[in-house]
């Protein structure tokens, strides 16, 4: 048994998520030979560190009680100097500096630390230079929950379709603009109504704006467009519609011809067709993307393979954690 | 760059597309660092051999044409005697016996040679002993395109989605009856014209008892059961029902309330809810099993990810290579 020592950074949705997984677990996948120990957590209070490894499911209950134990050191700091072999980067996206993501992610790089992250700020803006830098240390940037939640995108290409040229990339990548239309296109309802019920429900934020208006969608096209096709683009080159201008009229027109209208990120590389946007579609009710709910999917169209659809949850904090830790755990298969 | 030396033992459908393949790429994949070599080719007629390296394009024209110089050996002599890393083998589907193909994999296994295959039959009947063959010698098994073709579902439980516990698999797995029961509900035609359409364009056979009776889903089932749950079943266990009997008006009557009708194979593990069945099920039309024509989908039930659909092309000369290339690649990146 190999033992993956990690440092989770961040304690939100996603890192709560992953200390539930890893107690659910005790931290032992037999099947990949692989202990993963949680040698430290952090949040915008400090963080609590034992090399011997903290009891995930303690840290948790402990975190959720406020009455967590943290030393006076900074994440900043214990990422520099702490004894760890994986971070786990999962501290909130902030699209315009990737901050403070970004910062925690270089130090653990530029120490020979394998990362992964959900943090979709990091890999949006800095992909080249971070996945160069782990490149140059012969460790790993794995960022699998940064696009789709659990529906796995980068570990499909990366092993199932390998030896495929993709040629592009087109899916539903934000549930809640998923879930409003399709509540807008099975009840008939207006589009500022069920936005109040998706706030209600908690699909959407209390600001809506970068999911409706497609920016979170467009984020994860400059994801895909620069780490599986090497492009190097950022969120001004992607032409962005969202959904707020959609009535259920054009809902019922669309049905009526068999369609549903979906909210489709699209990225097709450099060239003469090169696609880079974000609107929405007309999509046949029986097609692969035709997905419902907060469900995402993409549509990834390769030489060989032919089109393959992947359909999953986009969100959730124990969906997102599966995707960290299948991460976790192709590092440990594979160093 | 690694070398990875394949003998392919085969030289029908998927035989020829990996040829096509391998010719197409000239064996270079960087990502992987690997360079895959042909080393052998067999057919029923014998064998062609250059340790040095056969040209993929050169022996597929050859075969094609009637003039491929092969030895007097025998495919069996080669795969005990030759000089190979991998055996790929792609011999066709025996569900009784499993042979020629569980003679060559036994072959290829016991002299320590990973085997990567297409063949249904040996996986089927043997995967318990074969896998435990290769566990031994400490070598790759792989059967990536045994089940879906093209649409990844063993890789996918490997990589992408691993640490999950899997709960359960349904899909439509079989792309005859899928087209069949497709174009039957979208044209209102009876299930004999159709059969009769589908064998003109090549996608039923002569016979299609096989497909259309759900013995080629059935069989999907047991690889599925024994493989991704480790239960110890075989055709005999499957509860199986076919399509012959599926009217227009069961059709009409389904899409009325919004379904469609499907072939759905479906394994659940051991214990009290145990399921392993193949039988013609209503599927709502937004669902992702609800996919048309001869593509092949599966949903793969999971305690963290939740729900996972794929989609893709079931069958196919090209696709189900690039499943086999898959696999290769996957030995070359972690032997």
């Amino acid at each position: 048994m190999k033992t993956l020592s990690v440092a989770i950074i961040g304690m939100g949705s996603v890192g709560q998520g992953v200390l539930k997984v890893l107690a659910g677990s005790k931290g032992q996948y037999p099947a990949q030979r692989t202990v993963i120990k949680v040698v430290a957590v952090a949040d915008s209070k400090g963080v609590a560190v034992d090399d011997k490894g903290l009891d995930p499911g303690r840290v948790l209950k402990e975190k959720l009680n406020g009455d967590l134990k943290r030393s006076g050191q900074s994440a900043l700091d214990y990422i520099r100097t702490g004894n760890y072999d994986v971070l786990v980067e999962v501290t909130p996206t902030d699209a315009k500096t990737g901050e403070p993501g970004l910062s925690y992610i270089t130090a653990a790089l530029s120490r020979g630390k394998s990362v992964v992250t959900s943090n979709k700020g990091p890999v949006a803006l800095q992909y080249k230079a971070l996945t160069g830098m782990a490149r140059e240390k012969g460790v790993h940037f794995l960022y699998e929950a940064t696009v789709g939640g659990a529906m796995p995108v980068f570990n499909l290409l990366r092993t199932p379709l390998a030896g495929n040229k993709v040629l592009g990339i087109k899916g539903i990548f934000n549930g809640t603009c998923n879930y409003i239309l399709t509540r807008m296109a099975s009840e008939g309802l207006p589009y500022d109504m069920v936005l109040s019920e998706a706030k209600e429900l908690g699909y959407a934020e209390a600001d809506p704006t970068y999911d409706v208006e497609g920016i979170d969608t467009a984020l994860k096209v400059v994801i895909l467009a620069n780490t599986a096709f090497g492009m190097n683009v950022s969120l001004k080159d992607v032409s962005v519609v969202g959904i707020s201008s959609i009535t259920p009229d054009a809902l019922k027109l669309a049905a009526d011809d068999g369609y549903v209208i979906k909210l489709i990120g699209e990225v097709r590389p450099n060239g003469a067709e090169r696609v880079l946007k974000v609107s929405p579609r007309l999509v046949p009710k029986m097609h692969p993307l035709s997905v419902q709910g907060t469900l995402n999917a993409a549509l990834i169209e390769t030489a060989l393979a032919g089109d393959i659809a992947v359909v999953g949850k986009g969100a959730g904090s124990v969906e997102t954690a599966s995707a960290i830790l299948s991460d976790l755990l192709y590092i440990a298969t594979t160093s």
